[in-house]
């Protein structure tokens, strides 16, 4: 490729919206360009990353046995219903209607395409295990589209889905498919990246695991342990639970608080407790379903974690407003509040054996002081919905836990039955009896993984590519291009190194060596080849890799072979 | 890959609903699974012959200097607006709404993307010219899908657009696109193919080609000359328009034809004339307006060309219903009719000059004879409305012109400045002066050039992949898997051949020499190598082509050399 003909605008300005650096550079690099909101198009080297980064995606899956198929972008209602999906997911899907008024949805992953596949085809036990996976243009309708290609709407994703007999076949399958994801960070060139348990979210199923790029950009929050190997999405994480003290049980105590509401503001109004001597109430509706509330109480200084709470409760909640409830803000407590139709009680396993704590009074300006677990309260329900937070214990070997942020780079799931049972996939055994296939399912998204490439690599000069999936491995600067002997030989070595199979850009344009190196170097092209009429006239060039392996005057002819050897290393 | 575990159901008997001969075996070869109306899964085999195919294209496209981008499925409206074509395209575009209520389409095609992407950055003559291209789904919601892969509603297809300072820098990158056309096809081993003049229809623009698979199976009527180089669409198609015979002009006369409406009836009513002796109305509506009414004569025997008609009036016409109008249906005619605000009369070029022929009369059960071209009706508007048939003349030779049925597999357009001028895309000259670039676009369907091999090779036996886009070159046919020294040499073979980079499939069923033979001539794989405890006591294996190429029993290890050297030939 010549660089005077490369489509991609190359700027020294930050576009003002973009704050992470993935997305500054890429976008500064000409490498994406936005046209709508979690919309891109990619233009020529993103196009090309993206390419070799798909590669190494079907290597490694054709590696598991994995059988490469194209699944629909756009799927019919009906097939969504099977699964009870087309309602269960809201906003983030799209529907659409055909001329015929058919309605239609744009798939977000492609379970009930993959069951509906092989239902009819599949029908004994020794077909199974099998595996299928596209990569395919999927499209979801995020609410905060960000960071470039961090989170988008539209994007390129590796979707498989495994079907196994049992379910250790399938932990078996699991195994082998969380090895390969490792392979295939690892190949793309990720160093910063992690496996996390996670929650399976709208998938359905139970064990997953997250790959996750950690960077301080991340969306997501890691809980890791300090000492052993324990590391989980947040969503998930679980420490140990401290025990309250024993102590003497005190008295009920009405106390006017006036407008004392939120938890900082009552323990400064009594003075002599802490947040851990408080309970907090947060209040939460089922989506779509106002009329009925979810109070959660939970130790004062802990944070409910939404996620353990919607598995808990099995429903889509989001925070409550309470205008319509019984329920007065900054003074619910657990002392006499009844559960009903309309208000459902959960408290967090904090909660438990705590005395003599400050609650809410049900009334307006008013806590209880004193009250204890057991005698003033007695939950029904009690989980754990809170979040772990840095310091907090680890729940395998007690050492200390800390907190960092990442960004989901993979995913993988061991879904169990929830699509083949409800569209109903069954085989036969060997003992000729019906049974329900297993399923796993295992993502990447091709577009995050260059964001996290470029988040991970890109330094003050701009983007840097592992070589592996650099758009082009080489590129050759040729100053002063106007002179002849210049033009000659970077010709030629443009020609030799593109037919040895190796990527290279050919700097071709009248322009500064300064501008050019700035170019390569906001690219992230990993070796750069400077060719001028001084070093020509010693039949020399200057080769240089941005890894710092290569930085060296060699002979012209020479650096042919040494190229090669670093791209074989 | 194993056909144990190879997904797909491989069926005897011929689905109901399919008609033409890739439909039917795609569909018994497991290659493609109905998802919806004109909506496929491709199969893992369908998917690898898609892969290969892009391969080809990808490689004949960057050969001429194509460079590789991905644009969005899914783009706002005010895109689309830019064009004007959010208007212009009718159901044909799906529409949809984000869940911020904002409209989106679907890609049909990519002009207003392509035009997106570079127009900020490509400022300056010297950018030019430049071709950018992808490989990517879209979806037109088709009326009447039909015949398998033929015609579908979501596909894969490589769209190109290339920007050019003049026409003729347009039209000489054109002629590169045309011979890499001519290339692809005939790498993924189309011969029964031509190049066809055709219209440019929704794109806009002006010279257009067509590349036409010909087979009886075609939805395209194409016109081929019998003696010149002359191919057209019959959309564009043009032949010599016969002079009428110079006779004496007769007196008009008002006949009672009561009920005779068609041109037949007509024609028998009077008995001495032929349909040559008529003319013919023809009515239709714009779309969307049915006020308005085109009224189009044209000698009785010749039909009404669409296509033409379109270009001609620069509207989306359809043919109309006369319930709100004052025009009688069969008995229309040009005497005394007058074009209005509601009315406009549209005259193919056949009926100039006529004499004495029969019209219409514009009144109920009565027609005209002896109307005379000049004296009783004098067109303003003259067209070439009118559609070629077999036996007319070659306007380039005056050689007799056929008619013949054909798909279309790609396309070339030359687009000129629709697209840059409306989306005001500008560069600077080398005079420093703003122009608009000239654009061209070429389209290719995967899935379509997948259907048009699959009519043009299979056989009685079922599909037959040339062996360039063949899913799996080789298939061993291990007979007696279960015999120990079978399974070891078809597994030896299966490895040696795999690691030379031959793609294979192992068929290690338990299953019946005919069964195996059965499936591997159904899916079309080129090569079988039968392994049996019979040969194999001789150090033998049997080798044979479809293609009749290889037919021998060879040693075993011979029979690697061979498939190498029959792979590179």
């Amino acid at each position: 490729m010549r660089m005077s003909k490369l489509i991609g605008e190359r700027t020294k300005t930050t576009p003002s919206d973009a704050v992470i650096k993935s997305h500054k550079l890429l976008l500064r690099a000409g490498f994406i360009k936005l046209v709508a909101n979690g919309i891109w198009t990619l233009a020529p080297p993103a196009q090309r990353i993206s390419e070799k980064i798909k590669n190494i995606i079907r290597e490694e899956m054709d590696a598991i046995e994995g059988q490469e198929c194209l699944f629909p972008v756009v799927m019919p209602r009906e097939l969504w219903e099977e699964s009870g999906r087309y309602s269960d997911i809201k906003d983030e899907m799209v529907r659409l209607k055909d001329r015929n008024n058919r309605d239609l949805v744009l798939g977000m992953t492609h379970e009930e395409a993959a069951v509906h596949f092989v239902r009819d085809s599949v029908k004994s036990y020794n077909q199974l295990p099998f595996m299928i996976y596209q990569i395919q243009t999927k499209f979801r309708d995020e609410a905060r589209s960000r960071g470039g290609l961090i989170r988008v709407r539209e994007f390129t994703m590796k979707d498989a889905y495994s079907f196994h007999e049992t379910q250790s076949c399938l932990e078996e399958y699991y195994a082998r498919v969380y090895e390969a994801y490792n392979r295939i960070f690892k190949r793309i060139g990720l160093k910063n990246f992690i496996v996390v348990q996670s929650d399976s979210g709208m998938m359905g199923g139970s064990i997953a695991h997250e790959y996750m790029e950690l960077t301080d950009i991340g969306e997501d929050s890691i809980v890791l342990c300090s000492n052993c190997d324990y590391k989980a999405n947040m969503e998930v994480a679980e420490c140990v639970k401290e025990k309250p003290q024993e102590t003497k049980m005190l008295g009920l105590k009405e106390v006017y608080t006036g407008n004392a509401k939120e938890i900082k503001e009552v323990v400064d109004f009594f003075g002599d407790i802490t947040q851990k001597d408080m309970l907090k109430a947060v209040v939460y509706n089922i989506k779509g379903d106002v009329e009925k509330n979810i109070v959660c109480f939970i130790r004062g200084d802990l944070e409910i974690n939404e996620s353990k709470l919607k598995v808990v409760t099995n429903a889509n909640i989001v925070p409550a407003s309470l205008n319509d409830s019984n329920l007065i803000a900054g003074n619910i407590g657990p002392v006499g509040l009844k559960a009903s139709e309309k208000l459902e009680i959960i408290y967090d396993q904090s909660v438990e054996g705590l005395l003599n704590v400050v609650v809410g009074a049900n009334k307006e300006g008013y806590h209880i002081a004193n009250a204890c677990y057991g005698r003033d309260f007695m939950p029904t329900k009690i989980y754990d919905i809170s979040k772990v937070k840095d310091g907090d214990k680890c729940i395998r070997c007690g050492s200390k836990l800390y907190v960092k942020k990442g960004i989901e780079i993979g995913n993988i799931f061991q879904l169990g039955t929830k699509y083949t049972k409800s569209m109903g996939m069954t085989v036969l055994n060997n003992e000729g009896k019906e049974i329900t296939p297993i399923m796993g399912c295992y993502g990447i998204g091709v577009g995050r993984a260059i964001a996290a490439v470029a988040e991970e690599y890109a330094d003050e000069k701009g983007l840097l590519w592992p070589k592996e999936i650099a758009p082009w491995l080489v590129y050759i600067c040729a100053i002063r291009y106007d002179n002849e002997n210049v033009m000659m030989k970077s010709e030629e070595l443009y020609d030799i190194l593109t037919r040895e199979g190796i990527d290279v850009l050919l700097d071709d344009r009248i322009a500064s060596a300064g501008f050019k190196f700035a170019d390569c170097d906001l690219m992230g092209i990993p070796v750069r080849i400077v060719i001028s009429p001084r070093s020509l006239e010693k039949g020399m060039v200057e080769i240089q890799s941005r890894d710092g392996v290569l930085k060296e005057e060699i002979d012209f002819y020479k650096c042919i072979e040494l190229i090669k050897t670093y791209k074989a290393n």
